[in-house]
C-alpha cells in the first residue's frame, strides 16, 4: 500500500491511512506500506536547498529532502500502534534499498526483501519511507520527484507481493479526463504499455518510471482513491484500476483511452534547402541543450525546398527559438514560425496492433468537426495529433464518443 | 564547533554559521561541526508524535525527531560549499555513533572517529547531525533534549580534538546572572566541577551530561557566542569561557560564581515523633514516585519530637504534598507546612576545598541584609541556602560584592 503526500498531509489523514491499513490487516492480508512526505514538506526542504545555492550538492540535497518521508513513516507507525496494529518504520538504508550514486534521481540497484518479509511474517507492518535509498558510498539517495511510486513497485517486487496498491486522490484510471468528458469511464484493467502511453501524454496518475518497473518486474499495480472504500474483497475484486499484463485482460477493447497534453509548443521552419545534414543541424543543438523534442514532421515543398516542424514543451520554446535563430546561417530556412496555442490529443489502445482503421476514425471524427490536424505521430499502440488548443474539449469529447468509450 | 537551535534558526543564520566555520578553516584549523535542529523544528516534530499518541513508541519518536538535525547538517554543508569550503553531512548511523537502546534518552556507547578524522585529513569539514545515534538493533536513537552538547563533547573526544567550542546565545559563563548583577564578570576559565554545580543550580548554558562527559574524557570545552567574533586566536587565546581541568587554572579564585534556582518548593513537617524509620517513611514514597528531593534538614525539637524539611521542584510540590498526606498515619507529624515562594542561592568554587570561612561570609552577608536562611546545604565546592524569593536579587548582588566578584 503506497500513500502519497496528499493522503498523509496532516495528522488526521495519517490517522485515516492507519485505519485503512488496519482494515487490510484485519482482512488477513500481510501488508507493507510505503509513504511520501506530508504534502508541502518536500517543497519546503527543496526551497531551503535552492535558497542556499541554486547549484547545491545533490548528496546534501538528498540528505535533507529524504527526511520528509522519514517523518511520515514514523508518524504512521505510531498511528498504527495506537490502533493496536504492530508496526515499525523503515528508512531506505535500514532495508537496505540500494541505488546507484546518481543523487537526486537515483535508480534502484537492489532491494533486500528479507528483513521486510521477516517483519511481516512476525505480524508487524513495515512502514517504509519512500523516495529514498542508500548509495554505493553509504550516503542517502533519492529517486527523483514522485519516486515513492517507484519505491512501492520495487518493494512489491522484492517481497513478492500479490499486488501493489497506489492510493492517490483519484479513484482509478479513466478513459479520459473526467473534468472534460462527464461520461468518462473508470477502467477496471489497463495494460502496462497503455498506462505508459497515457502517463507520458498527460494523465498524471502514476510516475512513468514506476510503470516501466512494474512492467519489467510483472508487478500488478492497483490505482485507487485513499478516500473511498477498502482495497479489495476476499474474492479478488478490486475497486480501483488494475495495471497488469496484457494476458490478464480477457476482453481487450480497441481503444482504451484518450489522453491529452497542453504542455506543447510547435516550431516550424519553412523553405529549407533540401540537402543532407539539415536534420542534424536542427536537432543536434536541441539535443545538446537537453531540449526534449516530441513530434517531428518533414514535408517536401516546391523547388527542392523542404519544411520541418517539431514540437517541444512550452517551457523549452524560448530556448529552442534562440537555438534555431543562432543556426540560421547553417539551416538557411526562409521562415521560422512558432505556436504555443496547441494541444496534443492521443488515442491509446493495445487493440490497435491487430486492427486497422483506428487512426482513420480519429482523422474522420476531427474532420467532421472542422478541426485541422497540424501534426500526426504514431506508435504501435497510440495515435497522436497536434491541434489548435481551442478545440481541446471538442476533440476529446468527439473522440470519446466515436470510439464507444462513453459510459452508459 | 557546536551550534544550537537558535544559531541555525533560519537560512540567514545558517549562512552566518558557515562564515564562522570558514574563518576557522582559513585560520588553518581542522574543524568538525555538530548542529542542532533549526529552532522550533524539534518541538513541532515532538508535537506530532504526542498528538498521535501520548504514549508513543520511543523508537518511532526517535526516527521522527532525529530528522531535524539531519536537515540542518545538510543545509550547513551546502552553505559551506557555497563559500568554497569542502564539507559533507554525517548522520549518527553513518559515523557510526553507537548508543544503547534507551530510545529517547540514549547514552553513547562508542564513537568510531576514523571516518571523521579521514574526512578532516582530506580537507573536508564534517557537519554532524547532533542529538542522534544508532542503537544496537540498527535503529535511530536520540540522546534526549539538549543532547547535541553531549554529541559535540563525545565527538570531540573521539577525534582527539584540542577543544570543543559550544556556540550559544550567551558569550560565556558569568560569575552570576548578568540580568540581576550588572557587574557580573565573564569567567575566562572554570573547572568541570564548578560548571556542574553551576549547571545543576540553574545556569542553563551547558547540559549537565555534556559537562560530566567532558570531565570524564578531559575534553576542553569553550562556551562562546555565535554572534561575537572568532573562536580563538593563533596564540591560543579564546574569547569565550573555557571549561577545563583544575590543573589548567593557575590562579584559582575562592569563589567562582553565584548561582540561583527559582524552581524550588519547601515542605516542612513539624512535631514528628522521633523514632527509627521516619526518614524512610518520608523519602521512600517520594523516591518511588520519582520525585527529586534536593535539600534535606532534620532538626530536633522539644520533647523528643523532630522537624523535617525538604525541597523539591515547584512542579512536583502537589504530588509531594499528596504523598505526605497519605503517609500521615505512619509519620504522625503534627503539622505540614509548604512554601513555594522560595529561591535557592548557591556559592560555588573549588577554592572552598582549601579555605575555611567561605560559608561564614555567606551567612554574615545575608544576615547583614536581614535575610533569613531557611535551609542550608553544602557540598565540597558549594554552599546553598534557601531564602524567601522576594530577596533573590538583593542576596545575589550582596554576595557577588562580598566575594569580590564585581567587575572593576
Amino acid at each position: 500500500m503506497k500513500f502519497g503526500g496528499t493522503s498523509v498531509a496532516d495528522l488526521d489523514r495519517i490517522r485515516a491511512v492507519a485505519e485503512r491499513v488496519r482494515a487490510e490487516v484485519e482482512a488477513g492480508r500481510e501488508v507493507a506500506v510505503v509513504v511520501s512526505a506530508m504534502a508541502g514538506v518536500t517543497n519546503q526542504l527543496v526551497g531551503y536547498c535552492q535558497a542556499l545555492s541554486p547549484l547545491h550538492d545533490a548528496r546534501e540535497y538528498d540528505a535533507v529532502v529524504a527526511t520528509g518521508e522519514q517523518v511520515t513513516s514514523g508518524l504512521l507507525a505510531i498511528a498504527l500502534q495506537t490502533l493496536g496494529v504492530d508496526a515499525r518504520s523503515w528508512h531506505g538504508w535500514q532495508i537496505p534499498l540500494r541505488t546507484d550514486d546518481a543523487h537526486g534521481r537515483a535508480r534502484i540497484a537492489t532491494i533486500d526483501g528479507d528483513a521486510l518479509i521477516s517483519c511481516m511474517r512476525a505480524g508487524q507492518v513495515p512502514v517504509i519511507a519512500g523516495f529514498q535509498g542508500i548509495g554505493p558510498d553509504g550516503r542517502v539517495t533519492t529517486l527523483g520527484r514522485g519516486g515513492s511510486d517507484t519505491s512501492a513497485v520495487a518493494i512489491a517486487a522484492a517481497v513478492n507481493a500479490d499486488r501493489c496498491d497506489i492510493y492517490t486522490d483519484v479513484d482509478g484510471i479513466y478513459t479520459t479526463d473526467p473534468r472534460i468528458v462527464a461520461k468518462a469511464r473508470k477502467l477496471d484493467k489497463i495494460t502496462y504499455e497503455e498506462m505508459l502511453e497515457l502517463a507520458s501524454v498527460g494523465a498524471k496518475v502514476l510516475q512513468t518510471r514506476s510503470v516501466e518497473l512494474a512492467m519489467k518486474e510483472r508487478v500488478r499495480v492497483q490505482v485507487l482513491s485513499s478516500f473511498a472504500d477498502g482495497a479489495g474483497t476476499a474474492d479478488g475484486e478490486t475497486p480501483g484500476s488494475l495495471v497488469v499484463d496484457e494476458d490478464e485482460i480477457v476482453e481487450q477493447e480497441l481503444v482504451t483511452g484518450i489522453a491529452y497534453s497542453r504542455d506543447e509548443a510547435k516550431v516550424s521552419m519553412r523553405r529549407i534547402p533540401d540537402k543532407p545534414g539539415i536534420a542534424a543541424a536542427i536537432f543536434g543543438p536541441l539535443s545538446e541543450a537537453n531540449i526534449n523534442v516530441d513530434m517531428i514532421v518533414q514535408s517536401t515543398g516546391e523547388d527542392g525546398m523542404t519544411n520541418m516542424t517539431f514540437t517541444t514543451s512550452k517551457s523549452d520554446l524560448g530556448r529552442a527559438i534562440a537555438l534555431m535563430e543562432a543556426a540560421h546561417h547553417e539551416i538557411q530556412y526562409g521562415e521560422l514560425l512558432t505556436d504555443d496555442a496547441v494541444v496534443k490529443v492521443s488515442v491509446v489502445g493495445v487493440g490497435m496492433r491487430s486492427h486497422a482503421g483506428i487512426a482513420n476514425t480519429m482523422f474522420r471524427t476531427l474532420s467532421d468537426r472542422a478541426i485541422n490536424i497540424q501534426v500526426i505521430s504514431t506508435s504501435e499502440i497510440k495515435v497522436s495529433v497536434l491541434i489548435a488548443a481551442e478545440y481541446t474539449e471538442l476533440a476529446i469529447r468527439a473522440l470519446h464518443t466515436a470510439y464507444g468509450l462513453d459510459a452508459a
